[in-house]
């Protein structure tokens, strides 16, 4: 697997067009006063399947030749990425397999199994998954789109920030949070090619850390026991997304877990828009950290938008 | 009072254009499945403060004479208009006084006292309200904006329907909730001017359904002892309101409690916007009766987005 180049990322972008939506950028006089900066929002939390997962998936499915797709297309997620690989597959007319962990969130394996995947479940290990989807894929031959090991799905990712930049130019900084490092790597490709002084920062929950320990020490930290309300960050890098970032990321800061919770509810509250825990930790990181972060002008990608909302986190709070 | 005729429902949309927003029309394809017609929303929870609630207040306001402004402006509230008279008085620069119920939702008492406005609690019912605010325009001179039996107060809220029409042709219907009736009267005098041929539905909850009686009886019915989640649609028609909707209205719809609930749980999920359940109840009917709304081509005004994230009621369904 190789890194993407920005023609890819542009490739991608014209690939998945006709399926994605190009989300709006909000923007919010209350965050901005509480900031004292000028913060721009990529709302990802309206795209397809409610998460930006949707597009590396559909550049990677529509980057199969023929013979390929007719066989199918698979992969282990939590439940952003599985779904959206679902509704891919479905746009393509092919099947798609979905291995997930057995407590994953309700919402999510409604939305995987709504969009017409074959749903396996298996326990919440790393081992767990990669059996049960190398067995998976013996029996049917289908692609296995990992959900950010992968350089397709990669570029995919970053036709986000590609929109971000070509919408809202002389970003200071650019955040997005970091889980297997899809997003973060994808970005920070786009960002480095189309708007060099951009500094690219990544954001990440204090009890699932391993990207920060991973970029502090050069060494690729796996995620152990991981424990955050975000559960879309649980995963690890891997070597191209860790190699990536490496590169072109500039900073990593992590953030409490009440943080995450405050900068959700700030984001409920004052922007009327609903956001998952993980799409909130940017801003997080911009209330609990902002002397990490540099300039005037700050763009955040908000990952995705799916929640459970018969257990909701606010009433923690105060 | 006076009904406000379409010249000043337009007169009041440029005097109120430089300080509100012109809210988004949004879809959303899975609500349109589910409806089985094309739903537009005119999004006023994205509104400042929260709610349609600035555009009358606003304008009631901005028409005052100098004299008259400078003693400031009062009026009792259970929650958006005292807001939104806060903030198109300090606007204006002047004071404002706000009488609440004790029991108003912690959410909106707190938004009123961000907006500077001077508040006195009362016990939650009409009479206490009436004799407290009496009290206070006594003491301060401050001329009373009544949240809904005030022809600039309506002509300001008839200016939401009036982009919304503007912005999206051929609504068959166009739905909004009723509480004192300020929203729909207005929008129904620019529906009746604007798109003679778009059919206006109120929507109310079966437990404060004092405007259906009185629509269906000819006779103004107070509402006693409300009861529903939807916080915003409690009090009465007043004369005015009533007068304006026997006259442009087709019909009022009820819906229950765990109705308004879903209806609010959909958008949450698949709009990913908040919305307060006053601004589910048009849905809610769509949902539950949709039989009594005619037309392929739906216009619902999402009237507000403030609600307490502490205590929401999503939790009680499945």
């Amino acid at each position: 697997m190789e890194e993407p180049t920005i023609d890819q990322i542009k490739g991608a972008s014209e690939r998945i067009t006709p399926f994605i939506h190009n989300t709006p950028v909000l923007t919010c006089e209350a965050i901005n006063e509480r900031c004292d900066r000028k913060v721009f929002f990529k709302c990802e939390n309206f795209q397809k399947v409610g998460a930006f997962k949707i597009r590396g998936a559909a550049n990677a499915v529509f980057s199969l030749d023929e013979k390929e797709a007719l066989k199918g297309v698979a992969t282990h997620s939590s439940g952003n990425h599985g779904a959206a690989l679902a509704l891919a597959a479905r746009w393509r007319g092919v099947e798609s397999h979905v291995v997930m962990p057995k407590n994953a969130p309700r919402v999510k394996i409604d939305a995987v199994s709504e969009y017409g995947a074959k749903i396996y479940f298996c326990a919440s290990t790393l081992k767990a998954r990669e059996e049960r989807l190398e067995k998976v894929i013996k029996e049917t031959g289908a692609a296995f789109i990992h959900p950010y090991n992968n350089t397709r799905v990669i570029a995919g990712q970053g036709t986000a920030a590609l929109e971000f930049l070509g919408e809202t130019p002389e970003l200071d900084a650019l955040i997005t949070p970091v889980g297997g490092g899809g997003l973060l790597s994808g970005s920070a490709i786009s960002a480095a090619a189309l708007s060099p002084e951009t500094v690219v920062i990544a954001a990440e929950p204090e009890g699932a850390d391993d990207a920060f320990r991973s970029f502090k020490s050069g060494k690729l930290v796996p995620s152990v026991d991981p424990k955050t309300i975000a559960d879309g960050l649980l995963t690890s890098l891997s070597d191209l997304t860790f190699s990536i970032i490496r590169k072109y990321v500039s900073d990593i800061v992590t953030v409490s877990e009440e943080g995450i919770i405050r900068a959700m509810r700030l984001v409920w509250e004052r922007m009327k828009i609903v956001i998952e825990p993980s799409a909130a930790v940017p801003l997080a990181a911009l209330l609990e950290k902002g002397g990490s972060i540099p300039g005037k002008r700050v763009g955040i990608i908000l990952s995705g938008g799916n929640v459970d909302l018969s257990s909701l986190p606010f009433s923690k709070l105060n």
